[in-house]
């Protein structure tokens, strides 16, 4: 364990799930930290002079600061003596993180190309394109995963934050996702848990 | 080193820098490959059914296909005794990554605002938004980063091609960046590298 004698400053708001699930994997191991609520849309100005490229999340820890969620988690990991969320197989990790990155990336890409943007610069193959891609994110995580239980570690974490991402702007728009009833049950039940309800 | 009775193919064109950065970590260890040249824009219908994310690069190598670049690179690092391209500061490390990944996705993000789409959906909120970002990644870059040598790891190999990348697509579109002469001299010395020339 290092560095901890600095309080942990998380810059970024709740509703980007690759801050989201930072906070999380920070209160599964009791890791005190602070949120300094900025965004791209929110204080852009603000969070330029914290990190010019504009992204978040961004963790700060005394002169230390991480501005890739990957390495922000492999960091956190490193703070604690058991990094239990990093315990499963290591190939399925990384084809879960692929579809959940995908599924956030793409919902962010299909917000600006609709509700942020005035009407007459919607793009009807750029909406499709993308409604393309989430789909088949959803449909290959609703029937590549195995549901039988439901795990916490960094995948699952990443799984239902992007999720609930999803569902939330999917919601404002119209656009037409595929049914995806088990993928919804995982989610709800990590959504119910303490460390996912105390970071919304 | 394990798995490689079997052969490696690597899906993806050289045109993507997440691509390329797997094609020359693989040719800087002497691993064979074969290339599968589809992409989102290339034949996407046979790239759904090797990855319905369509994203790339995929790897596969008998029964095992990855579709994470990161983990990508950490599966090739693996197959070797010695993995020297990951030999350097970790931190670092994170700190290029997230600034060449900022680079290649922001300017996928303004190739699909600009060229991609018709003239009459381009946003000129959108073209602003992403432009202020790539511009703010190349100047980061230009200053923040030793460039007194120029050293081979994946780090290095992730910067390089995501500024091609991004030269090659802003070159034939109207939208200015800011001068970045160091950078620009350090990516031309690993351009130069029979490893960058035979993965193009």
């Amino acid at each position: 364990m290092t560095d901890l004698q600095n309080p942990i400053e998380l810059v970024g708001m709740m509703d980007s799930p690759f801050v989201r699930r930072v906070a999380i994997a920070l209160s599964c191991y009791g890791l005190k930290f602070e949120i300094n609520p900025l965004s791209v849309y929110n204080k852009p100005e603000q969070l330029a002079v914290i990190n010019p490229l504009l992204t978040v999340p961004v963790l700060r820890c005394g002169n230390m600061q991480l501005l890739d969620s990957r390495q922000i988690l492999q960091w956190i990991d490193a703070q604690v003596s058991h990094a239990w969320l990093r315990q499963f197989d290591a190939w399925a990790f990384g084809h879960i993180m692929a579809a959940s990155d995908v599924l956030a990336l793409k919902t962010g890409e299909l917000y600006r190309e609709t509700a942020w943007r005035a009407a007459k610069f919607r793009c009807p193959q750029g909406v499709s394109r993308i409604t393309g891609q989430l789909s088949a994110a959803l449909e290959l995580l609703e029937c590549d995963a195995q549901f039988d239980h439901v795990p916490m570690h960094h995948g699952s974490i990443a799984l239902a934050t992007s999720y609930c991402f999803a569902q939330s702007v999917c919601s404002t728009l119209d656009v037409t996702l595929p049914s995806t009833p088990r993928l919804a049950a995982y989610c709800d039940v990590l959504e119910a848990g303490p460390h996912f309800r105390m970071c919304i």
